[in-house]
């Protein structure tokens, strides 16, 4: 099949394109770099040394023979968008070319508004252009679970039945998103939804749990194909950070009391979530969600897995509990249901104890270029809290 | 109180600001002017003359002697919005600064683009300007009923209690909007519930329905009052539309079977729902949802109460069924709840033969200046059209 991955330089788009690269499939990367620009502006980096995007795909040639395309540019500029939809001509688009930090988009009004322009306008271009030029194509669009918030009910994928007032319809689940980056997130879906039956396109939906992980198959082949593993306050998730805090020798820092249970889920089983959603595509018209994740852990069940598994490294490892930059429930009812990717195959790698070695031994073989400086969150989401000052406007 | 009116050059926003004015509250207008630029480029214009704002406003103090404030300027301009927030100091801000037209936002890329950055980046603004400068006001922001479309369950005002797998949540109520235009407002929605709770703000959202009329008593006052009524296939409601058809001797144009049902007002009552919520403001920290409508018809309901209208003013009428532009079902189960505004007060005016001759004398006035040509739609919605052609990027 031919695949054109959106965002294709990031922490997900990367390996994803190199996974389809070694099945087979032509493969071509999208992306405008704006991550590494985000890093640079805030002063964070990745674990590991990333070369450009050419050098990676370089290596991948030169390690495996195979060739991926890229088209270096902007969603946000329709014209490219439709020049590379229309030129490679995708069966189906995996659209990871987003702005991906809450804190990002919670830090000041700058954040918030680039987070939302940018992944909505892109999206609405990336569909406009399957309308235009590639009507048959599929969109796989990263969602994310928090769109769906922490309600005091069941969460289903996407659509549940609802009985009110003695009439019953399929409705869309209800969304409580908790920052400017997971609202985002919601309006994709509303639009992606509402285009899908307008102009008959196929699109799916995958409600992503936390990702966690630093390696796939593919990137392990050699270290110019590492991919950005994250562990600052902005970009990095709870998991991948409290697992560099547990090789520096730093408190793994909790978020209030730490009962927030959240999905997660192995960046292998991303991959091949995707996968199968690729080759199980929706059909025209058709707008499915999948719920996209594993299993669901509290924060604190989170720090006591890493700290038992440090131990084991011969780590010692403290946690502290920070006050709680977001405004978000520490006790709550959480009941997601993820049936659909283990229907079409989907065969989990869990968060075992050997798994946490994995990640902790790779942090260490690359624990001297960690900044400690950058884990520590340093704002507050809520009124209270004068640090979030309006910067800039559009 | 002090009211801080956005949009306040537009259909809506300018006769409120003249109500609130007359019963002696301090009321300033913003505006950019941007749906006088939409009108000349794509060559339509409002039925009266309207004058500029400063002509308008010095009408207005002239006639009445009360000032009416401006600031000229657009909402997605951050610094220009905290500056007339912190100036003014609103008790409350009603929010009609928006692109309001559902056809705008479908006939091509730009109108989708323009319609959700337009309106979402200027909602942010506000919000966050509330935030910074002004907290204690009330944000009352014109939604619509469009946002819920036509679910087969009864539409509830925003929330209902759902009952799922034996357990109970109040939740936000589904939305199905069927443009994009209509759905930059449920984006609105999420945004403005989000920041409400996370900032301690207090938001009502007027989930309004289709307005009609011409008049309200301080436009009535003098022709420099008018405000500006649209009959044309982009800004023009369909009732309004069938007005001047009906008067013009054109058939009203019936979309498709027309047995789609929608909620309507009078203008007049778009004002005193605006008034009662104003008066009646929500606490800080809530975010609370109105649906501001008084009746329901379907369209071609409509059509035969305009004919009769008509042909009692000797007018004679036919109906005339075009392949409808939008998808939408043409029949479906329609009963929403409106009945908070109802409690605070309000006493509709219905769309008595009475009103309906009003409004036909009123344009048979100025029917000099009719437009025929710029009635009837040129766009098809759905892909099939190749009408919508993409036609420039953000």
């Amino acid at each position: 099949m031919r695949i054109l991955v959106l965002g294709g330089d990031g922490y997900l788009g990367w390996p994803t394109a190199l996974y389809f690269s070694r099945r087979g499939h032509v493969v071509a990367v999208l992306d405008n770099f704006a991550k590494r620009r985000w890093e640079a502006e805030l002063d964070v980096a990745p674990l590991l040394p990333i070369g450009t995007l050419q050098e990676r795909i370089l290596a991948w040639r030169e390690i495996t023979g195979a060739k991926i395309q890229a088209f270096a540019g902007d969603l946000q500029e329709y014209d490219f968008v439709e020049f590379a939809v229309e030129e490679f001509g995708p069966d189906a688009i995996i659209h990871y070319g987003q702005q991906p930090s809450a804190p990002y988009s919670m830090r000041d009004l700058r954040g918030a508004v680039t987070t939302q322009v940018n992944n909505l306008v892109g999206t609405l271009n990336v569909l406009w252009a399957m309308k235009e030029v590639a009507p048959q194509s599929h969109l796989v669009k990263l969602g994310t679970m928090g769109e769906y918030g922490t309600p005091n009910i069941d969460i289903e994928e996407g659509f549940f039945e609802v009985e009110h007032k003695g009439r019953r319809d399929l409705v869309a689940f209800p969304k409580r998103p908790g920052s400017f980056y997971h609202l985002s997130k919601v309006h994709d879906s509303h639009n992606i939804m509402f285009a899908s039956k307008t102009w008959e396109l196929a699109s799916t939906d995958l409600n992503q749990g936390i990702v966690y992980g630093i390696d796939t198959e593919e990137t392990r082949l050699d270290e110019r194909l590492a991919t950005s593993f994250h562990y600052d306050s902005i970009f990095g998730t709870v998991l991948n950070r409290f697992c560099v805090q547990a090789v520096t020798g730093l408190p793994l820092t909790i978020y209030g009391r730490g009962g927030q249970r959240r999905g997660f889920l192995n960046i292998r089983d991303v991959i091949r979530c995707v996968e199968l959603t690729v080759l199980n595509p929706a059909r025209a018209g058709e707008y499915r969600v999948f719920n996209q994740f594993t299993e669901t852990f509290s924060v604190c069940e989170l720090a006591a897995l890493v700290s038992q598994a440090a131990s084991k490294l011969g780590l010692e490892v403290a946690t502290h509990h920070l006050e709680n930059p977001r405004v978000e429930s520490e006790d709550h009812y959480y009941k997601p249901a993820h049936t659909q990717l283990h229907e079409l195959g989907l065969q989990p790698h869990l968060l075992t104890e050997e798994t946490l070695a994995e990640i902790l031994g790779r942090i260490q073989g690359a624990s001297y270029r960690v900044r400690k400086e950058i884990i520590l969150p340093s704002e507050s989401w809520s009124r209270k809290s004068r640090a979030m000052k309006a910067r800039a406007s559009l």
